[in-house]
């Protein structure tokens, strides 16, 4: 196994890539998702039902480690993969952007973030330094530079003093991780920009310019819509090296990835599959299924022939009734259906853009997948 | 495998039995317990992990399940084996408990028991012959007759009334079982008699009488405390056949299973492994542990070395931060390593009475668990 972070491109179809990143804990095969473990647990799963769906890498969420248990906890403790018993890459986020969308009277200064805890109202600072500091005393193996996702919508001005002060952080914290980093560990720059293609074009550049071993866009998924989503991404990505990961944060539905794929994109986060399972919802083969619907009462089909998953064998009246009943067990039996469904996706992308028919494909899964958004076909 | 319902005793050791049930879907190996499945899932847990931690038997709520998803439903889906994903024996109350304890409006008759769905209001009516019927359309290998749980403190009065519907609601219980079961199932008596021994004694007498091919001990672990409990299920024991098994019903802690196993029970069922789990209370080999308590917030020990069960392995710090945060995990790993637990006890008990240990097993049990009631250390 490599002692370093490296990654390489295997194929190309169009704009759309099939890579692999080698880190000291294992391969990541691009396009990756990583399912979302926000208080060290993906929701409703166990850490091997999770890697059985397929998922190389989970995501880690700073902002609620630091505040439960804490980062230093964690660390005592031999740190967040041998914590949550998971041994493959942890990407984590900066905190950055749940202080501003979860915390309570948060304040920006050029120093950081202060910010009162949601939980119990302790006040802490978040700065480039400090958020660097966390993410090493995690573990975390893919870490974020910290920054300031613009709100949206934001006016030019506004995106341009939001965009200047995160690439200064971003420089501050490349500074810091030099210093508190393991070898073999990684972090990513995050472009800003808001849907200005001028100031997302300067913004890869400033962060080319620092240099990062892999690229994040930001910013996007935050109201804007699918179509300027896919235009950002598009516009972004022909500003980024080709020999650099790139990663689509906080996205999204299943259409929302093929499309970012199709624009040049190796990596997604979203909470979609467990937040949605964890309400009824499942994505499948054939769309998407709301399995509160009283249609599904008596029907003994089960949820996803087509899926290889085993929760997805259970019977859809099963699943109706678990989920009216309010029971536990339907909850983690679509999380798991979903994040199987997302690897899956991810895996028949793969193989679409390695034979050359990424285009077939992505047409195939907008027949199966009308939805163009969060709310798609719902 | 048997197309009969028989039992067999295969060892004693004073008063304690190991025996083995044979059904059409597979033995029960005795001193069973029976994790509660109440609305078609036991709680937190995948069917599969419920039959890999020992169990050979499950039970279902006929109550929670004639009112949803309603047993003719069931039945349409092909019983509540195949819709629930267990294949191996199911046993079901009556719903005469829960009817109640849970629903709206109750009033009994002769003819049964009248009340209101505490799920939405609807009304409903419970007869020996519709308890029979139900359990028959959910397809469940073991069913109780319809009885009256007499509540704690009753007059003797009160008592011998009560006890005396629950004979004639037994008898048509059996008449409705004998038109309307399968071959393989079988339907049990259930003793009351509250706390008076002459009329516990009447009772298992006047159901010999009838004749089934197992006896319920029930109207116990209602308030009456440990040691009532135990003389109680003594009292009634001896008055019971020899050659059918002994269901104590809705007990209970650790040390409660140990003692009426000692007067000759043979089967067992309780929420609290499951219900405790959900609340972060954990059962050990070391004794309870409230994984609530913040002696455990930097605790890197394993839940319970000594046992065998995967979930018991995480660390007593993790499970402290998922109880803690409110994670499904914690409530998912402790249901698993509780239900173990409670497997794993049945079978050093069965052990146990083979080689003729039993008591030296119940003294070290009394050591390792000093509690004596459902409240007991905590």
């Amino acid at each position: 196994m490599t002692k370093d972070f490296t990654f390489r491109l295997l194929a190309r179809d169009g704009a759309a890539r099939r890579g692999e990143i080698a880190t000291p804990r294992g391969p990541i095969r691009t396009p990756a998702f990583m399912p979302v473990g926000t208080a060290a647990t993906v929701k409703a799963m166990f850490p091997e039902t999770v890697e059985a769906t397929g998922a190389d890498i989970i995501l880690g969420n700073t902002y609620h480690l630091m505040l439960r248990p804490g980062a230093e906890r964690v660390a005592r403790l031999g740190g967040l993969h041998r914590f949550m018993h998971w041994e493959k890459p942890i990407l984590t986020d900066s905190g950055g952007y749940q202080v501003m969308s979860l915390s309570k009277l948060r304040k920006i200064t050029e120093e950081g973030v202060a910010f009162q805890s949601h939980i119990d109202g302790s006040r802490h600072m978040l700065t480039p330094e400090r958020a660097v500091e966390i993410q090493c005393l995690l573990g975390s193996d893919i870490q974020m530079v910290l920054d300031e996702c613009t709100p949206f919508p934001a006016t030019r001005d506004e995106a341009k003093r939001s965009l200047d002060l995160s690439m200064r952080w971003a420089a501050r914290c490349k500074t810091a991780f030099a210093e508190m980093s393991k070898p073999g560990q990684a972090l990513f720059g995050i472009v800003q920009g808001s849907t200005y293609p001028d100031l997302r074009k300067e913004s890869a550049g400033a962060l080319v310019e620092i240099g990062f071993p892999g690229y994040a866009i930001g910013g996007l998924a935050v109201g804007e819509g699918h179509e300027t989503m896919v235009e950002m991404v598009g516009i972004t990505t022909q500003f980024l090296p080709e020999d650099k990961p790139r990663y689509l944060m906080g996205v999204g539905t299943p259409q929302d990835l093929i499309a970012a794929i199709g624009q040049g994109v190796d990596m997604f986060d979203c909470v979609m599959p467990t937040r949605s399972g964890r309400h009824g919802q499942a994505f499948t083969w054939a769309g998407r299924c709301n399995l509160r619907n009283s249609q599904y009462a008596e029907d003994e089909t089960p949820l996803d022939a087509e899926s290889s998953c085993p929760a997805a064998q259970y019977s859809r009246a099963y699943l109706h009734h678990l989920v009216k009943s309010g029971e536990m067990l339907g909850a983690m039996l679509l999380s798991w259906a979903n994040i199987h469904f997302y690897q899956e996706l991810m895996a028949r992308a793969r193989t679409a853009i390695e034979v050359g028919e990424f285009d077939d494909f992505s047409k195939e899964m907008g027949r199966r997948y009308g939805d163009t958004g969060p709310k798609g076909s719902e």
